[in-house]
């Protein structure tokens, strides 16, 4: 039997269908040219945008209906939340429904002792991460579009961003999710209970799901007690393969929050365009990669400076600058956080790959040496969260290639370096989901096995395919 | 379709079966009567124990051999660990074949750069805990049984313990597994990777399955740095309600490690049993309940009396003691370690319940009532690890009830308790699983769509209910 997420999407909307979705949400229904554009896209600029309609529901029970409507009428759904996404999983390319769940965006309870939020899944990251700190707690999952962002997408693509070493991945943060599943039926899984072992958890098989499995419409999110100060370094590699111990020499003696690297290269690119002065003097022969280091400061105050004279000592750090004051703190964070925008204006082709820590140096040496040996004429750009194992690979267009040309010869390169992922047991996609971006790639990351599970399940749960049919698997 | 789980397990083997299984162990496979006792059983005792076979494997490569036997021959197989399960899920009580992980217990590698631990399924939860001590590092899943339970069975539980409030459940540190299917394939989960956004997440659906999906057969897990200097304070509260007042109040300022409860009568009798001084000076009316706090030594040196000055001041907390060295911190910690050993001379009948954190106080009062109304002859003693909303309801059984009738009350009354559960959205089975002793009761946690799924994803990864049937659902 063909798996149901296969099957050809009808489109447009049949007259009948269009008359149930007026039926349900009057003028919270849209048709026209420009919501259509507006809402049927995420982030991504490489797909075709084409839904048959968008619509707001205000609630789960809407939800279901709109579901079994969609059952009924045979028109697929795409869920929308803060169209950040990276991967197309939010764009509607051919005449689905678009749900946005924009007016689903209150935040509905706090339990201060339980250290839980409720809220409707259309509520942005950032009220959520500004509502818990006016409670004295925090919601530690943060990433440059948290102002934009909505916790059910959050959710549903299992965000992570710069706090992921310490405070792991959006998937460590939620202790409930109420969904409509494919079916039409509503689960209220996880209610906010720490511990809960009867039986299988389906709440992790929603989050990652990418709007597969269920709309998700309400979140049940943990907090924690706000972070004490923190204290930042920036630091010069002599190498590469040290990352590994400077990491673990942080990581033996501090509370690491963040361990972010960038190439000499990216490092250049900022400072000329920011202006920021340099962390300390020094080329990109002796300084070939740097480490951005935030930990919290503890009783023991010494051990930051410590530890950087212990990675002195032993040859791994040529220089490096420990912040004074938050004003410097955030001064050296952007040296990290402007590099996307700086080389934004090479239109990098991006990719966004992780392995096992341990396995990260000879990981970019391979790829390094590969590139440099296919694409010479070609400018590859390194930073990302190594604290994780996560590298984004950004080749530069060269200002005279045509960008058709371009995207072709790096969609080679991608799939020698997928290859080499597989190899070394890594993700194509470690943060930003597969979407319709990745899709064709997912063997090199998930056996056939797997996959045919990931099938068996998504059937499972959505045995019509109306939920974003096309994404995902 | 009946689903695969129910239908009834043929016994005894079949002589192919044992030709298959001799050729394939050797000297591993056992059918001696002690043998089967011994390994037929976890640590309960209510249930008949009687397997056919007991077999030790060696290798992952063994394990799916012995399950496409186990499809070729029609017997079933309960995969068995340290055997300190607590509700009968590793219990053969119809002629299956327990696969021992006895054999299977090497700690295969640790890298400190990515604090990460691999091991074979067998491996002894504290041999775990030392090895990650001797690098540095720390597994902080801590629970009594932790010298005889196996990190498979950890993971196929999601064992809890008393660390959750700080540090979660097991599968909170699980970054990788193999597993080998029902229809035995061999599935590599995780892999060790912080983040890999490339699909659903399976890995989750193995850590709590019960051996119902799979057999775990390696675990990678993370590990994070040894905690700093602690703390214990144990204080008597007023009355139950502003347990999350203290409870509160300690976690906005403090990293709380810990946060369990005791009633004054589990108190009495562990004081009377033990000898130990009672930590300060008070009785049942003025104190009928306790919590033991522990809390991790900050640069905030005067916090912790601080929070309970501030607890005393609001009424909370009647009085209180403070460790001052690591002997009286232990010590304290036995007025709650040694409550379930002290009163199991009373053959206590027990349920192992969650309910939101928020919800704790209404929840107690509400049992309690009706404990006190319908069943005023039996005696009741509550404990548990109240941070994280799980309470132990432990009914006394009198002197001179027989065993019998004692239970027969005790069912009807857990009855009354699991529809209060449900009505608050709680778990009938907080951290000991469904195994065999909650199967009954799955529906007052979980719904029938629900149960459904649980039902299908189990069909899909054991067609032919090889593993475990008659377990969970």
């Amino acid at each position: 039997m063909e798996p149901a997420a296969s099957r050809p999407v009808p489109s447009p909307l049949t007259a009948a269908a269009v008359e149930a979705l007026s039926r349900l949400f009057g003028d919270r229904l849209r048709q026209d040219a420009e919501s259509l554009t507006v809402w049927g896209r995420d982030w991504t600029r490489s797909f075709a945008v084409a839904p048959s309609a968008v619509v707001f529901p205000n609630s789960t029970d809407e939800v279901v209906t709109l579901v079994q409507a969609a059952r009924a009428h045979g028109f697929a759904l795409v869920p929308s939340g803060g169209r950040t996404g990276l991967s197309g999983g939010a764009v509607a390319p051919a005449g689905e429904v678009v749900v946005s769940f924009d007016r689903m965006n209150r935040i509905l309870e706090l339990d201060p002792a339980g250290q839980l939020l409720r809220c409707e899944a259309g509520a942005i990251t950032q009220a959520i991460q500004e509502h818990a700190e006016q409670h004295g707690l925090f919601y530690p999952v943060d990433f440059a579009s948290a102002g934009s962002s909505q916790i059910g997408g959050n959710v549903a693509t299992n965000a992570g961003g710069i706090k992921v070493i310490r405070y792991g991945m959006t998937r460590d943060w939620v202790a409930g999710l109420k969904v409509v599943t494919g079916r039409g039926e509503v689960l209220d899984l996880g209610r906010g209970l720490v511990k809960d072992n009867t039986g299988y958890d389906l709440r992790h098989l929603f989050i990652g799901s990418e709007g597969t499995l269920g709309l998700i419409t309400e979140v049940t999110l943990r907090l924690t007690r706000q972070p004490a100060a923190q204290q930042v370094l920036v630091l010069g590699l002599s190498a590469f393969p040290v990352v590994m111990e400077v990491l673990h020499a942080f990581r033996q003696r501090l509370e690491v929050s963040a361990f972010e690297f960038f190439d000499a290269k990216a490092l250049a690119k900022v400072l000329a365009r920011t202006g920021l002065p340099a962390p300390f003097a020094a080329d990109a022969d002796t300084c070939p990669y740097y480490v951005l280091v935030e930990v919290e400061v503890s009783q023991d105050a010494d051990a930051p400076l410590a530890v950087f004279e212990h990675c002195v000592e032993q040859g791994w750090v040529v220089d490096g600058v420990l912040s004074q004051s938050e004003e410097q703190a955030r001064k050296l964070w952007r040296l990290r956080e402007d590099i996307s925008e700086t080389i934004s204006h090479w239109t990098p082709y991006k990719n966004d790959l992780a392995v096992r820590v341990a396995r990260v140096p000879e990981f970019l040496a391979e790829v390094d040496a590969f590139v440099g040996r296919h694409y010479p004429d070609l400018e590859v750009v390194w930073f990302g969260h190594i604290g994780d194992g996560n590298l984004h690979l950004n080749i530069l267009k060269p200002e005279d290639m045509p960008q058709a040309d371009f995207y072709e010869r790096c969609h080679g390169a991608s799939k020698e370096i997928f290859t080499m992922i597989r190899r070394h047991g890594g993700s194509v996609s470690a943060e930003h989901g597969v979407g319709l971006l990745k899709k064709d790639y997912l063997g090199y990351s998930r056996s056939p096995e797997e996959i045919a599970y990931l099938r068996a399940i998504r059937t499972a749960f959505d045995p019509d395919g109306v939920l974003n049919p096309g994404k995902l698997v």
